[in-house]
């Protein structure tokens, strides 16, 4: 998506250690009428695709998720990574670990809120090494639940995620696909 | 707000420890119609202010705050409760303590995500003891940004939080004020 790789090369910052700081306008400050674009684009290309559900991960794919969800017209659940005393204790859980935070997180989605009859749109923010998709992924299958497709809006090409989750036959659409980026001339590449 | 307040009658769930559990529609899964009705409750009550930002914290003000932010027209900065790698050094940092969470945490927000100019809309999804918002209004001040209102879904009416912020003389606009509840009858009373 033009928009959103423009975006990303004009206030994208890259890092050592593999890091696209996006925290200007994805995931810290969000830039709602950009994630308003980013939701008609997957609208488009998720077109036809019977969708009940969005299920998105907290915290930084909650705000794109919501979004998103407008435009679908479903609501939106959202995994959490820690019990609280307000969560039930019939849950859907898995582990994942974060490249973001370099610690394993218990993933947890109530019972209630996912069933066999769902069709699922999973939103994030980020792919990278697919972990945290894979934890939702998981979820849902315990739930008997259809993945109908996801959405990341960004994803790094140059690691695994994206290959592994493709291989699997899951219609997977990152908006922007970042094939190479240099932390000394802060050059991005896109697929 | 009347659709708000029926909303919280029919899958509201209210349990021991002064506990709401609304996680079916607000703060788990999330009826995103409803946060679109919400938003236009807030952008009447809030007609003639002049907001240039949302502000919100994670995890549960962030899918509220992003649809409000659809209404206004302007960005959301979401407050974040742990440092992570990708977060640069130079924040705003204050600590709050979780009521949900039994536990202190640091709130943080970037330097460069709030300044002077600003007009802040405040968005969170419950307002009780007020700390977390105790903690978004000190971060404000920090910045010499001014709060031109302080949006709430669900306000505890029986605990000090909400009273605490009128006296400050800071436009409060709770959409459903929960006067008393009872865990045995599973009763709401508004006020």
């Amino acid at each position: 998506m033009k928009l959103l790789e423009e975006r990303i090369q004009k206030d994208g910052i890259v890092r050592a250690g593999n890091v696209l700081k996006v925290d200007s306008f994805i995931n810290h400050q969000m830039d709602i009428q950009l994630f308003s674009e980013m939701a008609k684009e997957w609208k488009r290309l998720f077109a036809g695709k019977n969708i009940t559900k969005i299920l998105t991960i907290e915290a930084s794919g909650i705000g794109i998720a919501a979004v998103t969800a407008m435009e679908f017209g479903v609501p939106v659940v959202f995994a959490k990574k820690s019990q609280s005393i307000n969560l039930d204790f019939d849950n859907y859980t898995t582990k994942i670990e974060s490249f973001t935070h370099k610690r394993i997180y218990d993933v947890i989605v109530s019972k209630k809120f996912l069933s066999a009859e769902d069709h699922i749109l999973i939103i994030d923010d980020f792919l990278a090494n697919g972990c945290a998709l894979e934890g939702l992924l998981h979820i849902v299958e315990e739930a008997g639940a259809t993945v109908e497709g996801i959405g990341i809006a960004i994803e790094k090409g140059f690691q695994v995620g994206g290959e592994k989750i493709r291989e699997r036959g899951i219609q997977l659409e990152s908006l922007a696909i970042v094939e190479s980026m240099d932390d000394e001339t802060g050059e991005i590449t896109f697929r």
